[in-house]
């Protein structure tokens, strides 16, 4: 079966079975997080106390940890839950918000994935590079880094970790093993709202909570937030900017169809 | 007088008097609680530092304790605040979001209801069930029970707690003591909105902040919450989903009339 | 130059520079205030946490405090990364929330003012007034001051603070020792919405990014504020309320021009 269709069939399933989605992600945009993962039809649950982590990741059918706005508490949280997910074969996807940028997410970045190993890591290019051990400039939480040597960097970084990479960009970049796509959905307008990413992320959790194949889930949440701001930014008018945009992207997550999704994916080998 | 002409006599006293209702709640749906509340004509103040919750919640109209995203350190302020404005006669509204899913919920939940007794809890049929001492299976935050049994569930909890008891549901079921109410507002796209319950609890409280008839106050916050579901579904058109949706919710609050309520509000003995 | 001519500079600088603005800030109006941030052209970073808040703000060109939801962990924070900026020379733009309120808040805002010295004080009338050492009525977060005697009290704790003093109300007046300034824009709605004075110190912060004149980012992001509000609540149509207006508050901003910011900006001499 292709790619696109894949993704299709796996939309229905999480239309279907509304797979409960653990977050333990940032005061910043997790309520965008939480929106998108009702948008795409999931069921999200955000805890993050060490009291009831374990307790909750049980029930769910994937775990999003996110560094967004880290702190002491916090990461011992995401240790825990991570651990519980593994332990149970419930896939974790892991957003390095910021490694890089302060000691405390680089640190945290490596213990999480040294003693979790998560299924899926996503981030965009200067993340990524961080995390394969390349000396970076970074400021704040954004991508400084240039995409070029992307597809090399993923793959070799996917078989280091023994996880899917996700890369993303102008071009999404998804790794694993000896296997890498590109996707060339998206809109620029995407880099001027926060929390994309980690919607993107959140994506990535809702696919992945319904299909064991991770290569194909991670590809599918990057192509959704790619395909989501296509018609949000195709539907502005005079006067409209990043408010309506951001508004339109719960719209185009919550309304599109499968045929929409197979006209519209831009997927390549990479 | 009529319960729709109580109902729309506090909205306008909301409008009038503005009460301030301190919120004591989680990091995903705080925004739109605060909103909430201020489109109704209320004050929102959300402080949760055990060092300040006993002066803020000394000012306050309504005391809202919600268990979204609760922590070690939320859990003492919820119950320094709780008992503080119950000693002042302040009414306490608690939303125990998630009680069973987890221990620290399950525990959490009975001590604010032993320490504190609250005025109001307002819950999902799951979580009223569980705090009626069903075993009840949950799965994170949203409700899986059925509704059939809930007039009596609500009317024999209210006896024992002494508190009025507000479900959520398809109808909204209020009860106190001997009375109870059923409320017809309302659209399924509430469900696939973050933090609607939450908002529902939060007009509960600006409600209770300007009448010490907390039976009408709950059914005034449900049906409130209902009743903006209506026209924000109403309004969608081509290409509209919960990103539109979610915005009107609070169009529909800030402009809603004392007219348009009374010809809407659809209320029944339950 | 003319200060409406300066401002137009300040605001294309933000756009071509990007300058990083590091939070730390209440879970509230967070969102906003990042995509406030995003929504001029900056680019916003939110860290809390002990252990890397000297770390984040080495790279920024500002550092915003807001107290909103202040607490024992984060107050640490405050100061810690206050004083990293103040060391390297990076403006400090200080939002006093609730100020007064209670005692935890009251100590908070003394000490960041005695040990950190902020660049620019940014607040309502009460809260001012409060740190100006007037026994003030306050009730919650929201001003209930009047503004009569705004200029003065604003030049003189300009003075004995060494601080840009911005008072943001129907007139907002801004003070640095000898000069002050009016400014007349805005619109009454925006204070039925959460999180227009906490935006309002973002874009201080914004413009204190990209210019050493510390007296002009203050008009700056007081007046961006208020010229905002004005075509968000021109652009409303029928059943439109604080939901549309506060999408299109980001619209707004995103889309501002300098000639529009010329034509449309009202500021005068106190």
């Amino acid at each position: 079966m292709e790619i696109l269709e894949q993704i299709a069939e796996n939309l229905q399933k999480i239309r279907d079975q509304k797979p409960l989605i653990h977050h333990i992600t940032n005061y910043v945009t997790v309520n965008d997080c939480a929106n998108m993962t009702l948008a795409i039809g999931a069921s999200p649950v955000m805890a993050d106390d060490i009291g009831e982590v374990e307790d909750m990741v049980s029930f769910a059918a994937a775990l999003v940890l996110n560094m967004g706005t880290l702190n002491g508490r916090t990461i011992e949280s995401m240790l825990a839950a991570g651990k519980k997910a593994r332990q149970m074969g419930i896939p974790v996807i892991f957003d390095p918000v910021g490694v890089g940028a302060t000691k405390l997410r680089t640190v945290a970045a490596e213990r999480i994935i040294h003693e979790i190993c998560p299924t899926v890591i996503r981030g965009n290019m200067s993340e990524i590079k961080i995390i394969a051990g390349f000396q970076e400039t970074i400021k704040g939480v954004d991508s400084v880094a240039s995409g070029q040597d992307g597809e090399q960097i993923a793959q070799e970084l996917s078989q280091k970790l023994a996880a899917v990479i996700a890369i993303t960009g102008k071009q999404d970049i998804i790794a694993q093993g000896g296997r890498s796509l590109r996707i060339d959905n998206g809109h620029p307008m995407l880099s001027q709202v926060t929390g994309t990413g980690c919607m993107a992320t959140s994506l990535i959790g809702c696919f992945c909570g319904v299909t064991e194949d991770y290569f194909t889930g991670a590809a599918a949440g990057e192509m959704m937030m790619g395909l989501d701001g296509e018609p949000a930014q195709h539907s502005l008018q005079a006067g409209d900017g990043i408010g309506t945009f951001r508004m339109r992207l719960f719209d185009a997550v919550s309304t599109i169809t499968a045929e929409s999704l197979l006209a519209r994916g831009m997927v390549s080998k990479a």
